[in-house]
């Protein structure tokens, strides 16, 4: 009782000793009396092989009782490397966190986990802006953050219209005018039926108009973070398995690993392939887990693709579909970036599919929301879409643990019903984002570094690996400790997303403004020419 | 791969046993060269004595590895009863869903808990109320809800509020003034500082100002349901165990089982020491979980009690800290009642207790919120404070998943900043739920219903045993269905609250006007005469 959270695990493993001693005893009862009747012919050899078969059997049951690993395993060690200074003294922490607690009250394994210090490039560049964020004015030699993908090009246009347009009646509104009771009491937890009926609306204009959704397969929820929670804990048990083609989205690993307990098998994608989903390594990487005996229940892509930026092709679209079909597992799309795409290249949800094909739908999964497409981070609205009705009503249930607030809802019904408004802020929104980024684009190439083509996203994959030495992680990592402290520039080493080729960076741009572009390139340079 | 979701659990079994194979031909192995060896004195009993070892040894092991209970216990058997008409209808709804998905894609059994339908007539209550509310002009035959702890007397007083100083400096004011990016961008997950500032001041209020807050303590979230969910995540792992005095919030068993895997203890209180925490009773639940060889982590009190409504003393509070203390265990103290406290009786916070005494506290959080004393339950603001670093730390990280809106928080700023509209609103608030008790014990005494005397919360505990019969869980649940079927009450019976003393009622009465209390007594006095 007077151990440390940190050392539970092992007291439970002592537990488990303990709990198998019947076995054990039980194991004595039947060595002591056949001793005593092997007498004869064979007698030593006997002597020998029971307690050794009953000790064999003993070990097996021992080795299959030692403690699950946690429901919140630890990002996996790609993305971490001990080398280096960062990551040490990150380490260093925990340990002293560890020990302080020494003769406390018992926290969970779980919590131990959740509560040691960030081990991820992703959300240590991230601290490291949030404590010396740069400002031209006051902190002009901050850290540039390009770690986030955070849309701020077009705040004005959300400022103007909530500026011109809050009253009573856009955040009470709902139904018949003015009645703010809508927004004080308790609503189903799964969203407001008028946002689901305009977020309908919203997500077929954001997909070119090809496909309509039903409001009725809608679940909202407080951020597509909770969404894509609530939909694992819905498709997967706790040691059940997905994969998720690389490089992939370093949040992820806390989303659905930290208490679902489930568990991402990266699947690699190649720089030769534009890190497209590769069929045949799904396949394999099924097959491996099948061996292993763990069961995949799914697989998550993003489309488009967070961090290389890319879209889909319908094509693949059709191959992922099919595979899944085989394989009699689920695909969950996350689709949180479609309305966010600049380039020529046509988005294609995977719900258009369906519309295609007369498929079995039951497997398929949506995950969107407005933090990114509409600038919202700040309202925490997320949605779920399914097509299957009975995760339609499991996690309906589960949103009483992430309902979105019901002013906020009812201001978004007001905002999404001016459809004048959102036709010109989807148009000038692109129109930015293609700016930014070409601008940015074409700064990295004055430095001699090119992205891979994209078309889509808040960000774009940079290919560094010419400046890294050694070719590895380590020297990736290496680059990107010199970019945040000499530079004094966020950005995401592609080990964070699990990345298989060393050098890559995901750099968001679109929390940039025009002019900080200039300085962006001047500090990369720095510390690019170096290498 | 065929397989219903239903019957997962049991494909898991299967999946057990061929795990198991390889100690089955390794026994095989084993047994066929000694059956070669056994010749001699005592062939004969070892020929048969050490298939039966091995095979013990095989049986104990494949008895341990059957899968574990689902993550989400169905509510304890007590809240539902087979012999009733409804939950039958409703479990053969369970059944009809089930046989549909044969064939189909897997989900979780997690999920397929979740999805059941409701088995508490707590949860089945609310179904039929939303199904059929009444209405006193569209609907005057539809259900009365006495079943959900909402507070609509003082939902005037908030609807003037926001009327008058909602604008955009109010939804985005927070800082300097009119910055509206402050409620579009990203904030940090566990809350906006200002509000933690505004909130620490008016729990002080709300507690009599006896006691202060810190608000670096606090963790903002989207409710106190995920609050306590995230808090149980912390403090306890999957198996773990807390006791809770019974009656209990029905909810509990939702908030805290369904995805925590942790369990519910339930600790019975008796009406005749007015349903007060026993704490010789929370002694030997404690030691019976220790003998079966569960870890009981905490212990979980509502403060006001909910669903009695009275308030813990100062002494039973030390007690309880006590008690805790000796076993090492967490104290989570649920005071989302705090200011609706109506009687005569002082609400003691147990922050109070702490600061009395220098005693450890890092065992202790507070469940707090403001969806009952303020009756914005549509803002979905919850609060977590708790006097320990490494909870903070984790739950802070895993506000990710149920973070509040930022322009809620705003307004919230806003509204709790107005000190002169909140002493106004508080005093007035608890007026009224003074008034409306008042009548509405009165209405059941003119019936010869008592109920238990209370002080605090949006419901009275009704003593209803005199008119069950038999007298058991049966007897009250067939009342129930009395009165919900044909009086058109929606009570929550208190086997729902695991109860232990049948008869007992929690009734909601500040979802009422005082005009509706004569109409709600004509329908009880209905059934009660005939029982």
């Amino acid at each position: 009782m007077t151990s440390t959270s940190h050392t539970k695990p092992n007291s439970d493993t002592e537990n488990d000793t303990v709990k198998s001693s019947p076995s054990n005893s039980g194991g004595m009862r039947l060595v002591v009396p056949l001793q005593g009747v092997v007498q004869g012919r064979g007698g030593l050899i006997l002597g020998s092989l029971i307690p050794c078969a009953l000790f064999y059997f003993l070990q097996f049951y021992l080795k299959r009782h030692r403690p699950k690993p946690s429901a919140c395993n630890p990002p996996s060690p790609s993305t971490s490397s001990p080398n280096l200074a960062e990551l040490h003294r990150s380490s260093s922490r925990l340990n002293l966190t560890t020990r302080s607690s020494v003769g406390r009250v018992f926290l969970s394994s779980r919590a131990s986990v959740v509560a040691a210090p960030n081990d991820s490039p992703y959300y240590i560049g991230m601290d490291r802006f949030r404590a010396d964020p740069y400002n031209e004015l006051d902190n002009p030699d901050g850290v540039i953050d390009l770690g986030i993908a955070e849309n701020r090009l077009s705040l004005d246009l959300m400022e103007k219209w909530i500026s011109s347009n809050l009253n009573v009646s856009t955040l009470g509104g709902v139904g018949d005018g003015l009645n703010i009771n809508g927004i004080l009491t308790y609503q189903p937890f799964d969203g407001l039926t008028e946002l689901k009926v305009a977020l309908a609306g919203f997500m077929s204009q954001v997909m070119g108009e090809k496909v309509s959704f039903d409001p009725s397969r809608m679940v909202l929820m407080s951020g597509a973070t909770p969404a894509i929670e609530v939909l694992c804990f819905c498709l997967a048990d706790h040691g059940n398995a997905l994969l998720v083609p690389t490089p992939y989205y370093p949040g992820f690993d806390r989303d659905i690993r930290w208490r679902t307990g489930i568990d991402l098998i990266p699947v690699h994608c190649r720089s030769s392939d534009a890190f497209m989903v590769d069929i045949a390594a799904l396949d394999q990487a099924f097959s491996q887990a099948r061996k292993r005996g763990q069961k995949v229940r799914g697989i998550l892509i993003s489309n488009p693709s967070n961090p290389v930026g890319n879209i889909l092709s319908r094509e693949m679209l059709h191959s992922v579909l099919d595979f899944a079909r085989e394989k009699n597992i689920h695909v969950i799309s996350d689709e949180i970036f479609a309305g966010s795409n600049y380039g020529g290249e046509e988005f294609v949800s995977v719900a258009e599919i369906l519309d295609e094909e007369d498929a079995d739908r039951d497997r398929v999964h949506i995950i969107y929301g407005l933090s990114k497409d509409l600038s919202v981070p700040g309202f925490r609205l997320g949605v779920l879409y399914s097509f299957n009705e009975n995760v339609l009503e499991a996690s309906k249930k589960l949103t009483r643990f992430c309902s979105a607030s019901a002013p906020t809802q009812s201001l978004l019904v007001a905002m999404l019903s001016d459809t004048g408004f959102i036709k010109y802020y989807m148009r000038t929104n692109r129109e930015r984002l293609r700016k930014v980024f070409d601008l940015f684009v074409a700064g990295l190439e004055q430095l001699g570094i090119k992205c891979m083509n994209s078309s889509a996203g808040l960000y774009c994959w940079v290919n560094m690996s010419k400046f890294i030495c050694p070719y590895n992680e380590k020297g990736e990592l290496e680059l990107w400790e010199k970019l945040l402290n000499v530079a004094k520039i966020n950005m995401t080493p592609g080990s964070a997303c699990h990345c298989i080729e060393p050098g890559w960076f995901r750099c968001c741009f679109s929390t940039l403004a025009e002019k900080d572009i200039p300085l962006v390139m001047e500090r990369i340079r720095k510390v690019v020419e170096r290498s």
